[in-house]
C-alpha cells in the first residue's frame, strides 16, 4: 500500500487540480515542457532519417559497382550463402545446384527506410524456373500498418517452375516435408522464399539484409567450418589440396 | 557436402588467386568497394551521433525547466516510481518513505552518447542519509572497453547512512535478504542502486533512462492498476472519492 495518492490522467479529469489546486497549473506547465521534448524528439528522428537516406544514396553506386564485379566471380553468392553459418542451414542439395544461377543479389530499403525493404534475386537462364528475378518484399512499419489488417506483410514473386523442376513441390513430397518448421528453422531456401506467414520475424531475410548484403566478401572468403563438424582432421584434408 | 569450393581469407593467403587467377584482381576490387562502403557507414554513424548530440543540447533546457517545475509538486518522483509497473517492484516500504525526499532526478548521457550515462538522484535533507546527491554511473562502450578489464563498469556513490538508518543493512539482515536476485529482480531500490556486478544488464537503470526520464508525467498521472489487482471493484472505490 502506498502512502502517496494515485492521480488520474491530466487530460481526462480535473481530479488532480481539485485535490491539490496549487499543483494543477504546475502540471500543465510540465505537460507543456513534455510537448516541447516530444517535438524535439520527432525533429531528431526526422534528421536522423535524412542522414540515413543520404547515405543510402551515397552507398548505392558502391553497391552497384560491387554487383558488377561479383558477376565476374562464378558462384559468388551461392558460396557466400554456403559459408554463412545460418543461411547455409536452409540450403537443400538441389537448391544449392539451382543457386549457381544466382548472379546478382540486391537489398533495397524503401525511401522512408522504416516502412520496409525488398530483396531481389537475379538469375541466369537455368533449368529450374523461367523467372529472371525473384523478389521478396517486406512491408513492415508503414503508416497504413495500424489501419490495414494486411500489414505487416511480405510478398514473394510466384516462381514459374519448369516442367518436373518444381523444387518446392519435390520437397513437400519428401518424407521430411511435413516436419519443417516456420521461420528461423526453415528446411529449404525456396520454402523460406515462398513463406509469408510471419513477415516481422523473418530471420533469414534479416540475415541477408544485415549480414550478407553489407559485406558478402567475408562469407565468400571464409569457409564455414562449424557447419561441417564431421571434417575434424583439417591437416589431413589440407594435404590433398 | 558442397559442390562449391571453400576459399581462404583474401588477406591471409594467396590461395584464391592461385586456384582461379582470373578472380584475384576482381576480389581485390570487391574488397576496395567494401572499404568504400565501410567508410561511408562510419561517416553515417558520425553524422547521426552529431544529430543526437545536437538534440541532447536542445533538450537540456527543457529538461532543466521540467526539473524546476517538478520540484514544486510534492512527491512527484516517488509517485512516478510507484506507478511504474517494473520500478514499483523494487520499492521497499521504508525506501518509499525515504524517496519522498527525492526532489530531482537527472539522466545525463556522456558527450559521445555510446560510452555511457549517469543517473543523479537529488535529495532534500532526510532522516536516512547525509548525501545531497546519489549518482549511479555507467561506463559501457568506451574505446577503453577492449583494453581495460574494468570496463564495462558501473559505480555508485557510497551512501552515508545516518545512525541506525542504514536501509541496506536492515534489509540484508531481514530473513528474505538472502533470497534477493541480482538485476531485473531486485527486491529493493538501494540494493539496485548499490549493485555494480552486471552493468550491461541493469534493467532498472534502463527503465529510468528510457522510460521514466523521457516522460515521467505519464507515470505520475496514471495509477498503476496492475500492481494492485486486489482492488477489483473500481466503481465502489470511486464512490468514496
Ligand atoms: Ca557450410
Ligand atoms: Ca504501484
Ligand atoms: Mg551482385
Ligand atoms: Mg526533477
Amino acid at each position: 500500500m502506498s502512502t502517496v495518492p494515485k492521480r488520474p490522467k491530466l487530460d481526462g479529469e480535473a481530479n488532480a487540480a481539485e485535490e491539490e489546486p496549487e499543483n494543477a497549473e504546475t502540471l500543465e506547465q510540465i505537460d507543456a515542457c513534455q510537448n516541447e521534448i516530444d517535438a524535439l524528439n520527432e525533429k531528431a528522428s526526422e534528421e536522423i532519417l535524412k542522414v540515413e537516406q543520404k547515405y543510402n544514396k551515397l552507398r548505392k553506386p558502391c553497391y552497384e559497382k560491387r554487383s558488377e564485379l561479383v558477376k565476374r566471380i562464378p558462384n559468388f553468392w551461392v558460396t557466400a550463402f554456403i559459408n554463412h553459418p545460418q543461411v547455409s542451414g536452409i540450403l537443400d542439395e538441389e537448391e544449392e545446384e539451382c543457386l549457381h544461377a544466382l548472379n546478382k543479389l540486391e537489398v533495397e530499403e524503401f525511401e522512408d527506410i522504416k516502412s520496409g525493404y525488398r530483396i531481389n534475386f537475379h538469375f541466369d537462364e537455368n533449368p529450374y524456373f523461367e523467372n529472371k528475378v525473384l523478389t521478396k518484399e517486406f512491408h513492415l512499419n508503414s503508416a497504413a500498418a495500424s489501419e490495414n489488417s494486411d500489414w505487416p506483410a511480405s510478398t514473394s514473386t510466384p516462381i514459374q517452375w519448369k516442367e518436373g523442376k518444381n523444387l518446392l513441390k519435390q520437397l513437400l513430397t519428401k518424407p521430411y516435408g511435413n516436419k519443417k518448421k516456420r521461420n528461423s528453422e526453415y528446411k529449404t531456401f525456396f520454402d523460406w522464399f515462398s513463406d509469408n506467414t510471419d513477415p516481422v520475424n523473418d530471420e533469414i531475410a534479416e540475415l541477408i539484409k544485415d549480414d550478407l548484403w553489407p559485406n558478402p566478401l567475408q562469407y565468400y572468403l571464409v569457409p564455414d567450418i562449424e557447419v561441417e563438424p564431421e571434417e575434424e582432421d583439417e591437416n589431413e584434408e589440407e594435404a590433398f589440396d
